[in-house]
């Protein structure tokens, strides 16, 4: 079969590799029909993610068909639809039991594309089939059905409940790339009086209004002065962090008011310094976190009536085998506009 | 009166001054009884809350008897012997109403011996007096009452509460001062399976273990091996920072297990490093707080009842007329063994 | 004045009584601008709540004009336009200190129209104004704002925050009325994926579709079936009982799935049967309250910015000089359809 | 093999049966080591649970040795020495997700000695052994972990955690038996102030007081009186069911404070009378539960570091083979003094 296949840093070819097969009872084989690009997959060819060996098959977010299962999966079988989650969970362990599946120790975990082959391929191989795949309904396409492998739990469970929105507060999302556009999308439902996107670019400022979005701020503008507006002067009652540098952290710890969230879901490469000096009075709560896909069939519900329109954040629309240039596409956002970029089976 | 004033940086007097009265409707004036001295009053000393202006009597501890009461008053009445709270609440405004009364923004907050003359003194003026003092049963000692007025409530709400322990837990404090003791102590009251202190002085370490620590670790060894030993690898439940420098902050973040809370009770003043590249994947929650005295009734009844003797925390007793004495010896901890000292009207 | 005067069971008459004065320092005397009637108000007139005293003024619900604050009063003044809030709260009690207004012991709790003289007057007196009024902004109409006094906090707080309606639930009001359609209206905050409204009324099955009810079910209907069938036999994540009477209340129990809330908003006059032999297996919780009135600033907020359109429940309007008429076509709902009834100042 | 086999209403026999062996893939098989016998074994005998069909191995708590694992199962292998649970859990479906293990839809719940044969004999096949076995450390004994199975996890989170006990809080619990002296060992996790036991029988209230209880109630006492004199006549914060009587549960609900939880532990056979025209307005949440074992984990840790001293609970030991008397013993309390009886393998 043909798969993105990671050589090293920089290193990406769409090539032949050997179909895969069943190795543990609990796994499902299925064939990929839709599967995305995600910003973690850029990281990874930037090198920042050294676990990731040459020779790799990326991918973590994908729908498909399933085509063979193990003995011990019960949950689903050949000629299911399926989303295949960017999280797979041994559902044993005590992290598993307690729905942290991000945090799994039998054998899951984010691992697909990372520490085993992944699914930007025709074809992927699943391990624990029953905890980290879920059956699709009819009425949910594969399009609206991707975004939930790894985007919307992310944004939801990272930012949105981690940092207990709720009725009336005042939200902030720094950062309108797709995980911050998925954050306002998935905050709205939780009904927060003001939603308010910062970001440096005015095209993501836009697509955030277009998501819930109702105050909008160029990142060269004073946030902390806009916010304190909207606020009389407390801060915004929750702050997600959704690009991943130490700045864009510290701008959330002076935004939150006292008693107010920091929700961190940016994936960093360095530490921030976290005013302690100023915060240590101020009854803040700051939390981080991998997704845990505990949140993916409440989603996938939402999706199926209607509650969810993941429709916006989508942009660009390849066939599979066109992936190089899907790639390409994504990488470069500024020039091409890209949020999500969906490659589907021809 | 005699007082004990503050006269800029390092310059302390037990000096006659007025005799405070009640200028507000909702205020109450007690004789002090008892009164103790606080690690936050030598920082004032020390120069560090430049807020507190020269002149101001310093102290926000105390049990009194009521002498004086304004028309406003209706909970407490001259006679009574009350227990004055470290923080004073105006019972009007949004954080009052959530019981965050460590935030009130009618007036109150830690207001005592910062904004607002203190309680080191023979008679206060305390604000807001029906939210701000508790009537005490007679089975309750004026020793016994006077670590609830900050310390036993902050080391509760701040470190336990916020750390959300539970029976079970395996919980690090690291600081084994008047603080981080009375943090092992208020833990107990949730079943953990293992305290762990950790702290430089052996002397403190044998206090904690006194108060329910089971294991004690000297800063010079290896706390993160140590915790790892007793937790599978995983690291701890909970982690409280009972010190205030950035060093003990960074420990605490590396000795918390993945979905792991950190509590941070230190007063700090200067920015500690956050480790997002370890911790953004780690759902890692991390807590500030001023304490809002809250717990300060259930706390009280604890007292009465016996569950919780608070008497081992304190290490010295003078005459109210001694306390330029006492700050000495409390300010020299190393030297005198000092944990909390308490000071009675002779 | 002008007042609505209970005087014994079955009998009220608009009549002249006194003007009201400050009697306490914490009082407010108000102007009434707007005010409505309450199916409490008939259970009163029904002999229902003996505590009620021949001579009482009714009303709980009002909007008004500050003329007269006590010396105690901080935060309204005259010349304010105001909220009068169903729940009196001295402020200072155990259960006013956890936001549990309604169960205030300290003189407040329900009292308005029911232990003193309430708002279905010309003017009116109301007890600790601090914390039992909310001044108003200019961008809510008095309309708006009265249905704040108790139906939306109660609907808000009893119905959906009790019964934790989260997104994606599926929920089921029994009882379409005024306080069954405030809380459809409210839960839509949540974003449930269904909201089942249950009615013997066609009319009000319609009124409950235009709150944002998806399903709808004639009482004589099987609502077991029917909820069943979205629900893959599982039963409704959160049951609201709003009616008030033994059999309604079964049926919230027989509906709810295994894990899920029953709230009971109605008020009863008998028991009910609880069916333990089923339930003791099934992991239900069952709350009840009066409401406590902690989330009126917050749903004045989400009024405010648009975010609760009240007006649909409110059907009929007069001058206040017309309230016996309105009393007539609000206790007749079947003939005249009336929801709520609002009286202006004419 | 031989077994306790139920053979209708009334019947029982210790008699020869098949051997059990491997059915499903995630079966183990185990030989039992020790076994207790539960009140609802009783109930099945007097016929009072139907779907227990003639034939039935009875027992659903035990402590084994595996000796023999399904080509599915990781967690466990022969040699192992595991805790059976009562609760046998799919890890699959919904309800398991959410650790709610006793509402499983995937084939699990309360099964063994009701569904499927139980571990009343001298080896026993458990499905699921997974998420269904516990791995005991050689520290804890086996009449210590048998406790586990069962009786301590169902007071803890049917009674303890869903009663949300508080440090401080005063908790009752009516029905001094097993369950209900099982409720207080774990109550004192949580440090209430006060434990009030409420029975008929002065040798339970006895057992009671040794396991932590401070107030004792006889059942012909006033309960209601003797509540309010030591809460200031407000009520409990926490009342616990521990009987299954009609009678019981009304008298539960009567002793909660307005705010406060009653916690239904005891398994009912009629239904009772809920007095919702009182309780409407007193903000109560009852709630009811089958154990999910959730905290098996936890509770296992807490027996190992000596926490939890379930010795006190065992009043009698008989060889495996003498299952019949003691039988006749656990169900003659009054006179036997019986509590908990546990049976090993000579």
């Amino acid at each position: 079969m043909k798969a993105l296949v990671f050589n090293g840093p920089g290193q990406r070819t769409w090539t032949d590799v050997p179909d895969p097969g069943i190795i543990e009872p609990g796994d499902a084989i299925i064939q990929v029909d839709t599967v995305t690009i995600c910003g973690t997959d850029l990281h990874i060819l930037g090198g920042d993610v050294p676990a990731v060996q040459p020779g790799r098959i990326l991918g973590h977010e994908a729908v498909g068909t399933v085509v063979a299962v193990g003995p011990a999966v019960t949950t689903v079988q050949p000629g299911d639809r399926v989303l295949a989650s960017c999280i797979t969970a041994c559902g044993r362990c005590r992290y598993c039991r307690e729905q942290a599946y991000g945090q799994c120790r039998g054998g899951g975990g984010w691992i697909l594309g990372h520490l085993i082959d992944g699914v930007q391929a025709q074809y992927a191989r699943l391990p624990f089939a029953d905890l980290s795949t879920y059956k699709l309904p009819d009425t949910v396409s594969d399009e609206s059905a991707v975004l939930l492998a790894d985007i919307l739990p992310t944004s939801y469970e990272v930012g949105v409940l981690n940092g207990t929105v709720r009725p009336g507060d005042t939200v902030v999302v720094v950062g309108a790339g797709p995980i911050g556009l998925a954050a306002i999308l998935t905050a709205r439902l939780l009904s927060p009086s003001h939603i308010v996107a910062v970001d440096k670019a005015e095209s993501r400022l836009q697509a955030a209004k277009q998501l819930g979005a109702d105050v909008l701020i160029r990142a060269d503008e004073d946030p902390l002065e806009m916010v304190n507006a909207i606020t009389d002067g407390l801060g915004a009652d929750v702050v997600m962090e959704a690009v991943g540098t130490p700045g864009t952290f510290e701008t959330c710890t002076r935004l939150v008011r006292p008693g107010g969230h920091v929700a961190n879901i940016g994936v960093h490469g360095k530490p921030a310094t976290l005013h302690l000096e100023d915060l240590w009075i101020r009854n803040v709560t700051i939390s981080t976190g991998l997704v845990d896909t505990y949140s993916t069939s409440s989603l996938l519900k939402m999706v199926a009536t209607g509650q969810l329109d993941t429709g916006q954040i989508i942009t660009h629309r390849f066939p599979l085998d066109d992936i190089m240039a899907a790639y390409d596409v994504f990488a470069n956002p500024a020039e091409t506009g890209a949020l999500k970029v969906v490659l589907n089976r021809s």
